[in-house]
Order: C-alpha cells, then structure tokens, then sequence
C-alpha cells in the first residue's frame, strides 16, 4: 500500500482543480482553515481542496448555490460545526445566497432538526453578517 | 397552562393553510405518516401540518426546491431517518428536482457528514426511483 | 403558499398565549435568546414561542418538572447545545427541579449517552449553580 | 492492569444489586437483550446489569417515572435506538408513566430534536402499545 | 468549474490505486456496495474508492489494524450505520483483529457514546460472527 | 432500590483500581476534570474511574494504544465533544501513541464522519502539540 505524494505533478494538478473551485466559490473565507492545518496535517489540507472542492464541489448536477444550501442543511444538524458553518456563510453570502435566504435555511432546520440546532446557527450568521453590516434582515 | 384546542376554529384554519402548502409539494407522500400519527398523536399529526407546513414550508425566502435541498442535507446527516428520508426524496422529484439533483445532494453530503451517510441516503433514493422506474440516473 | 403574518391578531394572539406560558416556566432565562433573534430571524422567535411554548410546552400531559426531565435528556444527548442546556438548567429550578435532580438527570444520561456528554452537561449546571450559591449539590 | 472477574462474589453481588433494580422497573422487557449477548459480550451484559442499574439507577435522586422520562428524551435525540426504546416504552408503562404521558415525551421533543426524530420514537410506542392493546391513546 | 472525467486515464489509475488497497484489506465485503451504486451514483463509488481507500486508507501512519480500530469507534457512535459497520466487522476480522478485539471496541464503546450504541454495533458483530462460526467469542 | 456508598471499602477499593488505570495511562491529564465533580456530581468522578477504567479501560483485550485509537474514533464523530478530546489527546501521547499516529486518526476519520469533524479535532489537537513542542508533525 502506497499513499500518493500530494507533491507529485499530478496531486498538484488536482489541487489547483480543487483551488480554482474554491476560489471561485469562498470569496477568501477558507484559507485560514487551510493554513492552520499546514503544520499538522497538510495532507487533509490537500483532500479538502483536491476531493472536496475539485471532484465533488465541482460537478455540475448542482450549482454553488444549491450545494449551499445543502451544506448548511447538514452543519446546522450536525451541531458542534460552529467553525465550518461561519466559513460556509461567507461562502453562501459569496455564491449569491441571500441573508434571508440563509437565514431561511436555518428556520426551515427548526423543523427537521429542532430549535437549538436553529438558533446555533443563527447565531453563527448573526456574527459574519454584523460583520458585513447586513443587519436587520429583511424578512421577505 | 391551556393548549390550543387543535378542532377549534383557529387552529383548524391554520391546518388547511399548511395542508393546502402540502398537497402542493408532497403529491401525495406523507398522508401515511399522518394517517399513522390518528390513533396515538393526533396533535403532532396537527402541528407536523399546521407549524412544519403551514408555518414553515410556506414562507416565501424560500421556494420548493431550495427548501428540499436543505432538507435532504439535514437528514441525510441526522442520521436514522430513513422514513423521513423516503418521504422527501419523493416529495423532491415533486416539486421538481431531478434524480440527478436528489443525488448529486448526497453525494455533496459525503464531503461533510461522511459517506456511510451519503450511502445510506442513496439507499434510500434508489428504491424510490426504482418503483418510479427512474434507474439508471444519468449523471450530468 | 403564504405564510402567516406574524403581526396579524391571531398569531398576536398564539404569541401571547406561548407567551404566558414561557413566562410562567422560565424565570427570565429566555428573554435574551429572544432578543438576540429579533434583527436577523424575528419569526423564528415567534415560533419558538408561539408552537414551542404556546402548542407544545402548554399541553398538559406532562406537567413542567417532568418536561424539563425530557428536556435535559435531549439537550445532553444531541450535544452541542450548552447555550441551551444553560437555559433550561435555569428553567428547571424555576419550575421546582432540585440542584440534585437536575444533576442525577445528567449523572443517568452517562449511560445511555456516554460520560462526554455528561460531563458537558455537569459544567453547564456548574455555571448556572455557582451564580446562584447552589454548590456544593448535596446527594441524596 | 487486571479487569475484575465478572464471576467473583464481589462482582456477583453487585449483579444481583442491578438485577434486582432491574426486575423492579422493566417488567422483563430486558431480559431478550441480556440473552443475545451471552455468546459474544457477557461482560457488557454483566455490567449494564451492575453498573447501568445497580450504580446508576438504583440513585434515590430521581424515582423510575422521572428517570424513564429522561431516558425517552435521550434515546429520542440519539437516533438509531429504536431497539432499546422499545424496551424502554415497556419499561415506562411497567414504572406508571401512562402511554398519553410517553407519548407526550416524544412530542415535547419534536421542538427540540425535530419532528423525524419525534416520529420515529412515536412509532416504535405505536407498535408497543398495539401488542398491549393501548391504542388508541386518549389525549389529554 | 469542471469535475474530474472517472473514466479518464488519471483517474482510473487512482481508482486502481484505491481498489488495490481495498481487495488488500475487506476480502471481498465492499463489492455489493460498490455495486449497489452503479446506476445510481457511480461517482460515489469511484471517489470511495479513489479517495477512501487510495488516498487515505493507502497512508502508511497507522496500519489496517490500527484502522479499523479508529473505524468501529467511529460507526459505532454516529448511529445508525449498521450495514458500513456490518462491512467493517468483516474487513477488520480479514486484516487480523480477532472476534474478541472487536467486541471489545465495542465495550469500550459504552462508556463515551453509552450503552445503547455499544448493544447494535454488538448485534451487527454477532450477525457476522454467526455466519462465520465464531461464536461463543471467548473473552481473554 | 438502594444505591452503593462510594466511600464503603468495596466501593473504594473499586475506585483505587480505577485509579491505578488511570494513572497509568493519562499521565495526569485527567485530575482537572475529576476534581471540577468534586462539588456537584462527585458520584460521576467515582464511576467515571470505578467503572469506565477499573472495569472497562482494564479489559486486556485492547491495549491501551488501541483503546485510544477507539476512543480518538468515538469522541471525533460524537462532536461537541472537545474538551473530552484534549484529555485524550494527552492520553494518547502519554501511551505511545505518535503525533502522527493520532492525527491520521482524525484524518481517517474525514471518510466517515466528514471533514468538519476531523479539522475540529485537529484543531484540538494542535493545541495539545503546541504546548508540548510536537509542532509540525512530521507526516509518514
């Protein structure tokens, strides 16, 4: 059993597949990630943009902001992703979901995964969007 | 401490509001559930309709389809709701999805939440679009 | 679909109703969680209010210490939910829990959810005892 | 490191401690359990025996009413346990909750765990309370 | 934004970089997965491959022993993954972990995820264990 | 239904047992949180170390450094579970396992669980290495 060298020619190709999506989609949110695990563990840093981003993110069946959408369906149920769920709001805010479209998101999950799941996660949002100077949100 | 009477006036006006935004995505998936939930929940069956559909579904922020993407991002990574599961996948090729978008969800899902859920939720989508006569689906 | 308008009578009238009963619980732990929605997802807090407190909370098959026993049980198990957890230690006591009945609550949870969730559980009633001179808990 | 003999008098006495608390509150709904794991984990067994009950819930902080209420809650939000649900409705009937109180511990986590999980806890009490010939369940 | 071509020579060669370590190690449980994917999601089961195994399986800081110990310990607590873990349960017995090693994971198990987990990742290993005459399992 | 004094000499010596484990493997990682029982739930540190060390963690059939292989796996998919994984990261170090023995851990664990749970337990543990000079941790 061989592992292949994320520095080998072809990994690289594949990472900046991976990049390229990743560029196109997080508006700069996620190099911090990538930067904290350079020291401990590069390898997934690789994954994350080369499988994630590069083979999944970038198939076309779904366009980014639907994978959105399902992204923040899955971290607000997970519970304990805080630190993704603010990575993925930027995201969201960047492919062109809008505040009460991401804020919809996390009402719809009251249902499905209950209100302290729901809150958390605004809570989350309330964050990056003061941020942003995108508050009050207009609900529609 | 009074709860609402769920055959009073009021609160049957709020069931037909959410069983009318039923019937207009589900065609016809959770009757089952409901009829299961008369003869030991009646209430919940009530508030499933009149809070989850009346209240929440309705709401304009979003439409159908982006509300079912986040839907099956939230059970495909709770976990153990394969019924609920069911149900959705159906009521997602209703309000327009096609196989390929209810797929490529999980697949997505993989990346977050793992693929032993990823598995599963494709699990679940296959015998729906089995007896829908929807196999193969044609990858985009 | 349209949903309901959250200012019209009749839910004016629900949220007074869920209202009244979060009062009647909560002792003032919940306001604030109220407060933080009101700019981003004002619906949301009706909704916990209104379906939460107003639909669910004021059925009367389980009186409030027995509720807040099914709560505790929840909120340890899901994980992740210490600002709520927070909430309901304090409504617990309000509505007649002992220190110690609430941290056998967490204490039997160890056994069915693992010693992790337990002890997260323990260090939020920790918090919530210390303010309020409730330490040390005397076992019964 | 040496693990305590299971058979040892000290060990066995704890047993019969759990045992006993056992035989008081489940009715023999966990004995199927305990059998299936005789061939491949009679330790575990024997220390859900000895700890599970004789440590944990023979604790005079929560009477069996109070503690099957927060393990409905637990086993709710856990997900994936219908198994040892069904030995807990049992259980909860055999203690003197009444099946419109256990049916509103699973509906009371509809808001905070959401309605799949309340769902699949209901039906699991459905099939319990069918064999017991309890349906339908009065509302209260 | 272009998703990689699974039938392109790159990433065939990945795939059989992944499919190597997986023949290496699971003695011939995967296939009906991986089978059970072709008309549904036939990226999946290359990205399970080409990535799960040939990418991180394949890496040589913990060796396939060391794996699947890592790997019961997950499925068992996320729940409700009893066909991967039925899949795991006879990889890990074909890599070397003895019948008594894995119940014992489980065991183990109990005191961070709680007892109920600990029970349905046992079933799953006594369903296999029976299959392949390895039961009583004796305990060391 | 009584309970078992912790401080009788069979409880006690049950606890010394559980300690002599303890000890043995955490390397004083452990007292912190035992001592925060202290003064609300000081039954759960004394089942904590009779129970979850003297009789499980004792069990022969794993040693440690696969106990905590197993433990690593559970306590990264459980989630929300941080302040448990950095007790167990020290532990791990402490029984011999390497910095990158315990992060491919959590790198293997990205397949199952997802990638937000395994980047949240490297984060965890790159706190631990930095405290103790391991930075970076040289990948195999």
């Amino acid at each position: 059993m061989t592992a292949p060298d994320i520095n080998s020619p072809e990994e690289q190709a594949r990472y900046r597949r991976g990049s390229d999506v990743l560029n196109a989609v997080d508006g700069g949110a996620a190099p911090g990630v990538m930067a904290s695990l350079a020291d401990i563990a590069p390898a997934l840093a690789h994954h994350i943009v080369a499988f994630g981003f590069g083979d999944l993110y970038s198939r076309p069946a779904l366009e980014p902001r639907q994978r959105q959408l399902v992204t923040l369906g899955i971290l607000t149920s997970l519970g304990g992703c805080e630190p993704q769920l603010e990575v993925h709001v930027r995201t969201s805010l960047n492919v062109g979901l809008t505040p009460a479209e991401i804020v919809e998101a996390f009402i719809h999950a009251a249902g499905y995964a209950g209100f302290p799941r729901a809150i958390n996660a605004i809570s989350v949002a309330k964050k990056v969007f003061a941020e942003r100077d995108l508050l009050p949100v207009e609900e529609t």
